[in-house]
């Protein structure tokens, strides 16, 4: 465990290692160069970095850092029991990544800080949701994940991907987004463990995710295969415009848009009433979008 | 203006006579044939037909014509100031055409009728929404829908027009839907007249948007030009899934989901940070996106 001083500029520090580190092993993994969008927060103090990439293996995939400071609203006072126009700073990294092969999953991850000098959160999470699945890339994601919570409280894993499947559920649909993974929000129990428990999430994307990219990312794929993904990558934006609090939340309060919409997909279709022939390789995925043991 | 009774059985045959007459007026205009689909209302009585047309003039097209019979859920009595439980019968027509010429415009109009037995209400509303805008189109557009208006009440043009900018308006992106139309809900100031009244609109159809589907319809386009395309519909959903009541209602209350999501586009994209350089014919488009006096 990194011994961490609770002040903002090591906060954030940490924060963009973090960014960094990830950045590094996708232009790596995919032979592409991220952008940066540097921007500044209108409603107060600081701003962002916004990592880019765009290519043929990541088709189109942001990982965002941001560190802000302001006044808290009125609807985010309530949620945190802080009295609304309490000084706040918040910092995280946040990504979502839409590869060009059908056989790669998309993914996202978050992770979060709150501070109000009185009190402070750690949030997060990580999901990933494949098109054409693979039953051991699931387990290596959900076993990555599970060594990480375990490094750190017992019952993390459980908890925390019970979360993730409540959380990433798309209820018109009565489907789950992906196979999920873990989610967690208002954590603050004890300020060292819970700030490294999240750079420890952070700092683990390189071995959940990237090895799956590595693997499946040359598979040769048809025009089928790639409208199939377009198809099911509607859901993610139904997901993402109706449930996810994250956006909703952003854009209510006017958060750089391109910067909140980046996890939309570069194409995405919807066919009316399509549902895949029973026993092809498209109806596989079904089986797999209701929360489940993986481990 | 045509003498109907209030009774369901006669409210459900115009309205169907109006599905029919703008199915018809597309499959010629398209040389294309709907397909139908037939569904019941699991929470209560009645049900749908669901028509829907794919091809190379609508790329994706429904027009959906419901009539149903069940008891008002709380949100909707509250907002219809009536108590909840009142049994209610609604019937109505709404389409979505997504043409595949990026110079042709998308197109939505609704028409929809509530009676509960003791109240009773009309709504409605037609926006267009194109991607390389041609002022002549939109103004016919406008005026056909001022004509019919006009023979109803001096103020609905006005009143309405306003009414359909306020609402299809996406407020994270600063911008309108499109270049408008009219729209207006919970009219009931005279039964005979109001339902007259959205039959007409429901009517109007083939004379404001067909006319301008001929005319574009076979004017050679580019690879570019669908990008724009792809890119712009992406507001379309961003708009259906964010802020349209309508769509929300249906998902909360467990509607037929292909029928309310039909109004999605059949491909769709999200480019980071995209504007159009100025001067270019993608750049139009802006100028026509704060509503403006049209006729």
């Amino acid at each position: 465990m990194t011994n961490i001083a609770r002040n903002f500029t090591d906060i954030k520090h940490h924060m963009t290692l973090v960014q960094d580190s990830i950045c590094q092993a996708l232009e790596k993994a995919s032979g592409d160069k991220f952008k940066t969008d540097e921007w500044n927060y209108k409603q107060g103090k600081g701003g962002g970095l916004t990592k880019v990439i765009t290519g043929d293996v990541i088709e189109k995939g942001g990982v965002n850092f941001s560190a802000v400071e302001g006044r808290i609203n009125e609807k985010l006072a309530k949620k945190m029991k802080v009295s609304s126009n309490t000084e706040f700073f918040a910092t995280g990294v946040s990504l979502v990544l839409h590869p060009k092969n059908p056989f790669v999953p998309t993914v996202h991850m978050n992770i979060r800080y709150i501070d109000t000098g009185e009190k402070w959160w750690v949030g997060g999470g990580i999901d990933m949701t494949p098109y054409y699945p693979n039953i051991d890339d699931i387990k290596h994601f959900h076993l990555t994940l599970k060594k990480v919570c375990d490094q750190h409280r017992a019952d993390y894993y459980e908890k925390f991907k019970k979360w993730c499947d409540e959380y990433f559920f798309i209820k018109h649909r009565n489907e789950a987004r992906g196979v999920g993974g873990i989610f967690f929000d208002y954590i603050n129990d004890d300020w060292q463990k819970n700030f490294n428990f999240v750079l420890d999430l952070g700092n683990s994307f390189n071995d959940s995710y990237i090895p799956i990219l590595n693997a499946r990312k040359d598979i040769a794929y048809s025009e089928e295969n790639r409208k199939f993904q377009y198809y099911r990558r509607g859901r993610y934006v139904e997901f993402n415009l109706i449930y996810d609090r994250g956006t909703l939340f952003g854009l209510e309060t006017q958060g750089r848009i391109e910067s909140i919409l980046m996890s939309l997909p570069p194409l995405a279709s919807w066919v009316y009433d399509y549902k895949p022939t029973a026993g092809t390789a498209e109806a596989e995925i079904y089986k797999y979008l209701t929360p489940q043991n993986w481990v």
